[in-house]
């Protein structure tokens, strides 16, 4: 279990006596719940538009994008873009453009996480044996390239260049970030900014770029589309460290997917990286089971138990929550919001904080 | 060999007696180096593009994409860009735009070739290894991605959202057209109203694209527009066509790729429709051979002998040639042309013809 339950220091919002002190832990996790609350109508159409456009002539396009989308995940992404428009300004037309752009935002993450499972070989996904093993490698990777495509005709919906601007450049550096984790795998030189890197292109690039284009959508000025994207930002990177932190402190039941596979795959994450930096005498023992996967399956109880007992995990819930923090600090500096919108602020507050403590 | 080298019958363009009787067989291959020429600085300053944008702080990146790029390839569809815009109009902006689209439709070509070589498992490519084989299938799939994404970005420099309309579902559909001939693989139904809407949707779309993108950036008429699109969907099923011919009746060598693969990998392509469709009596032999890859192989010698003993593939270069034609015929309702690209309007007249009767 990581440790982050039993802390009792107060959140930097409360500390600062900002508009954001409602926040506080035990009503952070509702914090998501509230926003789609708050967005519903834009979230219900956005919801329209993703079944809308998966669709297809060819059947098997279709069937298999929707055993992934159906299969829920927690729209973390499109209520963000919502919830930035809705923060920033509100109209029919900004709904519009925002529930497009939303679509598009979930079609990226969906195309990408179909190639991730291909080149993971990943077995589960969302709780669900992962399309490629349904259907096949080919078929996941070309119905990605599918909606990749789709969510690219989605934005031209809007007419908005900035929004493709952004997307566009996002999608290349997810890319970018995901063959930079290909080539650190079962690297033990990774250092921490490295890793740092590696997750800043793969994850935080579409929570910040979802913000973003939230702020784009409502034609936002270029401080608040900046306080939007640094906050996007630190939360995809508190959603990441959760993320990592989770592979070695969750349940494969409520995760949906089996803990230690990133160990198994020999990535190198901030829990994994921590514990062989404060191991310093066991660099044999690291270098030979990172040369061997059978030797490193057997040893993946021993190396979970380590990643507890030096702290490893622990920290890395300790970096989520203090990218949390600096979300919530960029959030601030997002201000004036439009009127009524105070309560939006404050549920994105609480939603960095959930992302940095979830256990699912 | 293919028949077509014996044929005598006019083309279409000489039975006219129109602006484009200048095109005749023994000058047509040599249509696109005329246009290469034309639009030399064009294509100079779309592959210095293509050198800067495949660049990535991500080493693997450039590496892969060189490996392909490098390769060289003919360059048809940005040339089609380059040579429909220069059809159109002509001005620096005009020549930068349209240098950017036919980057951009250079990568998503080069994209496609990637998650292609990983679907089919293909060795050769360009007379190279494979990228897949020489990095790996999921370098493979992410370079293309990146290339993908990095087309957007291009396209967003033009600033023109009609371009990035076009492209993004030309992309769409191709990746649907892919998935179509993933399914149809091994289908001894397929019939060739199904292959052609497989081939229009997995080749003629880039095609038809790269013309109508250089025709966007132009600024061109509807009219113009429209023409050249139609000029690009024949030329890329007479390309496409002949490429499914050489599969049976190319060299291995000069085409930079092993003859018989479409066969070895149970892609019904139009040779081997009509084969099958020729030989009523030999059913049972096509149902037991597509049921096992190992009898499949051993028999590639002897359909390759079918394929052109029924007339199956002589026929198939027939088609591409009646693709040419109508390719042509579009071309010519393009007209008024601006001064000065009547030479141009025959050379793409006789790339059509070039492209139905390639042996590369």
């Amino acid at each position: 279990m990581g440790i982050q339950k039993k802390q009792k220091r107060p959140y930097i919002a409360q500390q600062k006596g900002t508009a954001l002190t409602a926040i506080a832990a035990p009503t952070a996790p509702k914090a998501q719940d509230r926003l789609v609350a708050t967005v519903s109508d834009g979230l219900a159409r956005t919801n329209r538009l993703i079944k809308d456009r998966m669709q297809s002539d060819v059947p098997v396009i279709p069937a298999l994008a929707d055993h992934l989308i159906a299969a829920g995940g927690k729209r973390v992404r499109p209520v963000l873009t919502l919830a930035a428009a809705h923060l920033c300004a509100d109209s029919p037309d900004i709904q519009n453009r925002a529930a497009l752009l939303a679509a598009a935002v979930e079609f990226i993450h969906t195309a990408t996480l179909l190639h991730d499972d291909v080149v993971d070989t990943s077995e589960l996904r969302r709780g669900r044996t992962a399309a490629h093993l349904i259907w096949s490698p080919p078929s996941a990777i070309l119905v990605g390239d599918f909606l990749f495509a789709r969510a690219f005709e989605l934005m031209v919906e809007t007419g908005q260049m900035p929004a493709l601007h952004c997307l566009s450049q996002a999608a290349r550096v997810i890319a970018e970030g995901e063959v930079a984790q290909l080539s650190a795998v079962r690297n033990l030189d990774l250092g921490v900014d490295q890793y740092r890197k590696i997750i800043a292109a793969k994850t935080a690039t579409l929570f910040s770029a979802a913000t973003t284009v939230g702020a784009i959508a409502a034609e936002a000025p270029a401080a608040q589309q900046e306080a939007l994207r640094q906050y996007g930002h630190h939360l995809g990177m508190a959603f990441q460290l959760a993320d990592d932190a989770l592979d070695y402190d969750g349940d494969s039941e409520t995760l949906g997917k089996n803990v230690g596979d990133d160990l198994r795959e020999g990535k190198l994450t901030l829990p994994l990286i921590l514990t062989i930096a404060r191991t310093p005498k066991k660099a044999a023992f690291w270098r030979e089971i990172f040369a061997d996967d059978h030797k490193l399956e057997r040893h993946i109880p021993e190396i979970m138990d380590l990643a507890q007992s030096t702290g490893a995990v622990t920290d890395t819930w300790t970096a989520a929550k203090a990218e949390a923090e600096t979300a919530v600090t960029a959030l601030q500096s997002c201000e004036p919001l439009r009127s009524g919108a105070q309560s939006t602020a404050e549920d994105l507050a609480g939603l960095a904080y959930a992302c940095a403590e979830r256990r699912t």
